[in-house]
């Protein structure tokens, strides 16, 4: 059973509402020295992101009977580390972007050292906070610590995907290399978002595997429509410059298939990813999830 | 009891051999991708530093009994944080530095995207061999994530002291403000060097506190005979740029209260750290490591 569109808008809104307080709680003030590092952080954390990562936590935690004040803190931990990384990627030497969910992006506003730290910052905090969840037993925290660690780190996380994705500009790259960067670059933080509720459910070894695998697959179609629409939307509607990745000569799925056969691709991913979920008690949240990272527009 | 210089130094070249090679372990090695990033990080870590906050992690730890296998791991984590916070401090935006122990930056030699990367890995990677290490009750191994989070990030950490540091320069500050800048930016870590210790060895509350208040007093005095060097000693004795201090207008000790009163300041801390040691049952090598920072050429 897939909610009606209504649904799923009050489900994204009610969980993006609640890890966002729970952001602001664990954040420093920006009234605390020093301001400008934390006003920085607040600038690029409190953007107005999507918030798929702790929804997709949420919806997994809940599917196996988690109650939300054990997935509060880890949820708003992932949205850091996720922020972290798109601060950093921001950077001149990175990506160089000025823009970033219609805003100055943190260095443009703030400078690029303070940029830099609160990046810095951002990924030690998302650690902290895991590790003083009293809501938490200690093997769980560990759990969720290393599973989080590895997916920001290297070989197979984030930033050995960043480093990947930065070496392959303006070269030829075929599409498993290219599926291998995403892989590490964002849907290991995706399916470490959508482990860690099911982590917290205290799902059983092979829920856990499949729930990996939906949210494995999840990240690859994020991935997909993400390259589709950088090459036929606006900067207007995405609220960050359009046709970037062309500009940079950066592979992309339609630059490989072309944009029709990206977007059968698109479908064919979908499809596999819900097969992932038939298993469950109640996957409605999640079913909803890949039907709107399907039919997403910005 | 004081030991010899000779026992000194056998102790330091003994902790630094040996977490070099837990480093090398836990580190991936320069042959697997992504390459360029692994090389960047190697290059950084194996450059020849002191070792002296594994050594003072190794020192508090056996002091209270605990075995060198449970520090090994904690100790490598500890160095990793330090020298992903030197290669993001010698980025172009902050410190700008080109030399750091006699070799090129990070930046300088892998380029800035690289040199910010494998800073962002250092960090998540000591986070997730805490969480990973098996010689640890989870109890412990939360306590000590905690702590060097705590000490990384914001608003008493690393971080936070850095972003207050470029704040600083050229501006007029007071002792007090150079003292806060200097708690955070170095003292916090070399603080949770010896917590670590402490706690892997099982200390009470009131141990852990004087190892503490040690440590901080430690951190303080290092800071200070740094200080001292940048106006003593040439670039060829440090490894490092001498001099930068003054050209950047930062605020220092010499510069405050003139490089006499600055060598008292030195002879006075160091007695207090000792003073917190009184009750330890073997403070050899902890006294032994204070003597040594008060007397350092480099």
């Amino acid at each position: 059973m897939t909610p009606n569109n209504a649904d799923l808008d009050s489900y994204l809104l009610n969980s993006a509402a609640l890890v966002e307080d729970e952001l602001d709680r664990l954040i420093p003030k920006a009234e605390t020295e020093p301001q400008e590092l934390h006003k920085a952080i607040r600038h690029s954390i409190f953007a107005g992101g999507k918030r798929l990562r702790p929804a997709l936590l949420f919806a997994t935690g809940e599917a196996l009977g988690a109650p939300r004040a054990k997935l509060m803190t880890c949820a708003a931990a992932v949205e850091m580390i996720h922020t972290y990384s798109l601060i950093h990627d921001d950077l001149p030497s990175m990506d160089d972007d000025y823009l970033r969910r219609g805003l100055q992006t943190c260095h443009v506003k703030y400078g690029e050292a303070t940029a830099i730290l609160a990046g810095d910052v951002l990924q030690a905090l998302a650690f902290e906070v895991v590790a003083a969840d009293e809501n938490l037993d200690y093997k769980t925290r560990v759990d969720l610590i290393l599973d989080l660690a590895v997916a920001a780190g290297t070989p197979g996380g984030m930033a050995a995907g960043q480093q990947l994705d930065l070496q392959s500009e303006g070269k030829q790259i075929t599409a498993e290399d290219l599926e291998q960067i995403h892989r590490k670059k964002t849907g290991a933080l995706i399916v470490v978002s959508a482990r860690a509720g099911a982590r917290i459910g205290g799902a059983e070894p092979d829920v856990l595997r499949s729930v990996s695998q939906y949210a494995d697959l999840l990240g690859l179609l994020y991935q997909i429509t993400d390259d589709l629409l950088d090459v036929t939307q606006t900067t207007d509607v995405l609220g960050k410059t359009a046709g970037k990745d062309a500009t940079a000569e950066k592979a992309t799925y339609p630059s490989i298939y072309g944009i029709e056969e990206t977007r059968k691709l698109a479908v064919d991913v979908h499809r596999r990813a819900c097969e992932e979920l038939v298993d469950l008690e109640d996957s409605t949240i999640l079913m909803a999830i890949a039907d709107r990272v399907l039919d997403r527009k910005a």
